[in-house]
């Protein structure tokens, strides 16, 4: 079955982000009810819903071809796999989750050092144990089946627990000590899938869609009209790295602009483009964007 | 009362579709609650709701001046009237529904000749008696109120029933055995109507309207620069109907291209652009579009 | 803390609508549960929320530098502000607000004059007396603490009562009389505040974003292929204070048309400019302009 | 199949009250999704949802053993069933629907004579043609699919339609003229099978159920101790037709009493009973009450 | 009209939970969108929602005959009305609302006396007037339109606002001072009205309702069945104050014991009612108590 | 801290079931929004959420004296507690959840011994491998993070997995091949916790409304009149077990029968006991039975 792609798909909390991922990415997929095989109108794609920790065992022994999770699940599971592409929104809400090291608000402990003989309570059992190693440090890690934040002081000394603003956290009068890992959301591949050149295409085209209908989130298009006098002083309030278009117009005296900028600039650039002289300043949604 | 059209919109099920695709086609519907009289902000059309059965009688008497309706009930109710225009919508997962002869799984029944003296229940009384005849069979063709599917094997032998993707007739237990008609939607016009011109021309604006916000469901727009040097390979990834603009820049190396194309086939089309030298590849939405 | 601005936000009913065009604005603002201090992504700008009748008072006094609030309560409050902008939506469906005289519909009440030693309940007190005053008429002007339109003819012989489209005056049977006032939003600042440069300058670029998102509201952008030889014909269509981009092609017997029109005009305008000789013509949408 | 009572249950905007009704009645109905077989914790029943409009038709032919419809229906199909019960609810607010006459409230109309040569439209074409030969009228009956109430005057002169509180006609600005049916809701049986004795004891036993909850709506039991000297005055507050338990207390002054009244005389009863001398006057709730 | 009783309700928050007070103690309410004149089913009453603050004002004028709103409102308003009753909620958690003094947690005012020159927001201007002057404190007092608890340290140094549990002012880091106020649910009648036999037993009947329904919250029925050798005992569990009913059964050793107790008291009795000899124990629910 | 008993309470889907079992317990929960604190009325008592699958871990451990977990947990963590009860819910379609092990419909493993070197995926990791080892049978047990039953035949041979109706096995294709365990919810304590008297006490009391109240879903209340002639045919119909209680009437023909019985008999016993003689049978709602 060599014109198929076994693709793994995050099951859970992850699940419907995902399905929009993929729509924006120009990919229809339903989820029939009860079933983990979600329907896509791709017929070289056969999905499969997998929790992320499992993804990186079930594509390095070759059960799948590839699949998205976290590079938190691919170091706790030790999997051999290849990651093809990391998959970072541009969006600055979307932070990579940090895996902390987090106790109650009035521990003592300060650092690695201070947890030697104290109970650990952590999801990632692996990472936590190799990174005490890495300290030199002999503590009891216990697998938390969730809630972990809820555990110290009195069913824990420390956990090591994900977080993206720390809410969660605070909220259990618990305290950061210090980062073990950050982690994004990555596409990953089984090595012999990636050496095969009719699957790597096919990953590689799914990787150029995806990361497109990211980078459209958060930006936007932007049409003014610039009298060629102004032109380079319009010019000199866009990003550096951009590129405009500029095109003619039936009036010699103007060429029409057009560009893309990041959204949450707009509000600082527009100002300053009409003070620099455009005019007819338009902003237009993006749906995808492929440098 | 020259100046209004009197226009007649399916009541039911599809209401809140069709005041969707006005409010696209760029006219705002409201549904005052207990009223069949939709408000429309164009004091030249008057809105009423009609069941999708009765369009054709009340347009057929004039009592209506045009309106919505299936294929089927305009077979079904042998109504003169005049078909305007078929309004099909481009996105795929819109297809036309079939009415269908079906019986249960393990019924003897493989084809139209195998009727011969049964019960048959359907909401399409007139279609199933004229295809009968058109077979040379009689049987016995039961009007039926609803829930038509759990009729078989108990209250009948055999139903007509519409179907769009067959699933609540295999939930049922039921066998597709062949089909009688293939309906989608249909803008009708009484023929005096039809004959007016000024009726005319307003039914004919509307339609294109209509026609201009369903054709841009399913479609986006991309816009690309292009080295003059790639331009034709370029071109020769984009759909060959498709006439895109190509617009001269600033840089005189460089070509904007601006074009429409299908939005399923975009996830195909962007890698290839992309290999045939196109850069700053962008994809936008579309709310209308008029060839 | 001269880098900061103290922005107003109304609260209740608007809080939300207020968010949305902030966010159309370019604004990410977020309200924690239980708090007044809304979260906004820009570190110049600490917002709190304000009811509406209290803005005047607490922007005159310094409190707050500037805020959004309607023209009827700061003439109700009398306070000493600068009117920066009138935000006014592009919308036909959002109406300035009018505060009115209304009676039951069998009063015999039928101007100010006839108001003599009567009640009138209202909860703009200060209006209703300047108003009474200026016709010379002495009456017993009560204040209402919410659903003022019951109260007549029982609780009180006429209302000074804010609506919008009528329908909760007529609901309750009262007729309206005349109007006392019309109200729109209004970008109000202290005017120590209005006079220091840098909060002007703020205040300043943030009103043009908030008007340029109001000003995306019911406009839309239309592209269109035109013959040279049509072209005449086809500018003819369009309003004649838009200022369409007409840029060249690689094929020169065509330009391309774009322009910013009406969303509710779209619907007469495209049958002309397609009679005129245009082809090929997109709607797409816009979310902001700046002229 | 002896043991076993094949029962319609009317599918459609009566189905989740039905199923109520039964679960008071003490049967656990569940409907699983798109199946019209529910599931019902007795193996004796076999129930299938089936519209009130084919009820009769079906029951007649003993395709079902027995169900439940309106009496209206029954009489539309003019369908050879016995009627075992009247299923009437005792709350005041569930009232018999009616199947009214209805034109426009300017309409001549006044009474049956005036309908000759009218065009009419109903779902009960056979009572509305029955009706009009008592009276000696011809006119032209048009079978209506729904939304009957906004046909008049454009798509007919009058309607026969349902209505429970007439507030659906006059929001369409209609009139009623006259009555042609009372209907509630009717237990029916196949003559056959309400000859056969395991089957009618089946029925009957169910009824009985469905009318003791039936009973049990509205109506609420009251316990009150009063003093032996008092007990005619309190029990002469009490409606006539209650037969009250009356049990002695271990305070051979006092008795316990124990009645169940309609719940919409409570307020009225209990002061008097109190003024008679009751005591520890408790309202508690009841399931089921069978005379 | 001496046979009808104007009857105020409060609208707005309170308006759902009246309406289900009204419906527990026997009357049906409902609320005509848009009117603010509920319909019951007693000919003798007439609704009118009213807010609770304006209350006191229309029972003391005599547009309503009587109504239910808070005592401070009512001292707030200085109205003359007469409080037939205080309708209190067993439930232990429907506490009686307090207005409080509360600063900022870091101010330095610590009572009244810190207040002298201080500018104080608040919804009850007249019931804070009065008690600073009780206190022989000047300080500005300005009415509050609403979200007072935002208010502090920026727009005020301190308020008075209403509270239950005090977890609103706390997540505006508010520190309650002292009370100024306790305030409960009140039935105030207008003293003519009071005056008239006919209102006054029509009130006074429907006060009884009213208690009733609100004694039962929290309270629940207990049966249970007693060894007459165990009956001492048991009946020494038992709140002093409860009267149980003791009816003799068919078996003379044992009798039936019923009682009416507290719902948060029952965890405690049970475990000491069986080890106390009694069994069969059942616990029902009530509707209503009247002593 | 003596007078504390420590309370575990299974987080997560079984939150709010348990929280309204306390509830018709008496106690009233409430669940502070991100805390695993709930609040509880009863001071003696601080309750914590934890999974159920820690639960036997923190109360062997002592971190809690007792919790509510299923017998699965317990044994899967092997933990040393004592079971004082089983909560068994009277209501029948409340089963045992049963722990099977299920393999693809078209497997050829029959039973255990084909389980020979085959990849078993589960979350209960320790019972399988003891089951396994029971039948002299080594295979590859893989801890399963959850979707457990999508995983045969891709990414296991077989699973064990629990299952309530089996329908979810059913959907993915799996057929039960045995039961591993049957498993109920548990109350278990620490064994110290268990051998203090005070803790001890309070942990019978609480199980003991925790039973009353399980006890109390699906029986109902009976009352009747009987006449004395008819006394003992009616009380043959009643369930042998129960111990109606029969109370003398003021008519000394009659008595009045009081008895519990279950739900789903009612509508058997109700047609035997009319035909016996019994009158005016009313059926009452209870909320809790110790027997």
């Amino acid at each position: 079955m060599s014109n198929v792609l076994k693709l793994g798909l995050p099951a859970g909390s992850l699940q419907e982000a995902t399905a929009e991922l993929f729509r924006k990415a120009g990919y229809k997929i339903t989820f029939p009810s009860r079933s983990y095989y979600p329907a896509i109108d791709d017929p070289e794609l056969h999905c499969t819903l997998i929790r992320a920790q499992e993804m990186g065992r079930y594509v390095a022994d070759g059960s799948l071809d590839c699949g998205l999770t976290g590079h938190d699940w691919i170091v706790e599971s030790d999997a051999n796999v290849v990651e093809l592409s990391e998959l970072v929104f541009s969006k600055v809400s979307r932070r990579p989750v940090r895996w902390v090291l987090a106790v109650p608000n009035d521990s003592p402990i300060q650092g690695p050092k201070d947890l030697q003989g104290k109970r650990i309570a952590t999801e990632v059992v692996n990472i936590t144990r190799k990174w005490l190693a890495s300290h030199g440090v002999t503590a009891q890690v216990e697998f938390s089946w969730g809630a972990t934040e809820v555990k110290p002081p009195k069913f824990a000394d420390a956990i090591v627990e994900v977080t993206e603003t720390g809410s969660s956290l605070k909220a259990n009068n618990l305290r950061i000590v210090c980062d073990l890992l950050k982690s994004t959301t990555r596409f990953v591949a089984n090595p012999a899938a990636a050496a095969d050149p009719w699957k790597r295409q096919k990953m590689d085209d799914l990787i150029l869609m995806l990361k497109g209908a990211m980078a459209a989130e958060g930006k936007v298009g932007l049409m003014m009209n610039v009298r060629q006098a102004d032109l380079s002083r319009v010019l000199a309030q866009l990003p550096a790295l951009k590129n405009p278009t500029i095109a003619p117009l039936a009036d010699q005296d103007f060429v029409a602009v057009n560009t893309i900028i990041d959204e949450d600039t707009v509000r600082h650039i527009i100002p300053q483009l009409k003070a620099a002289g455009a005019s007819g300043i338009v902003e237009y949604p993006l749906t995808k964007i492929i440098d």
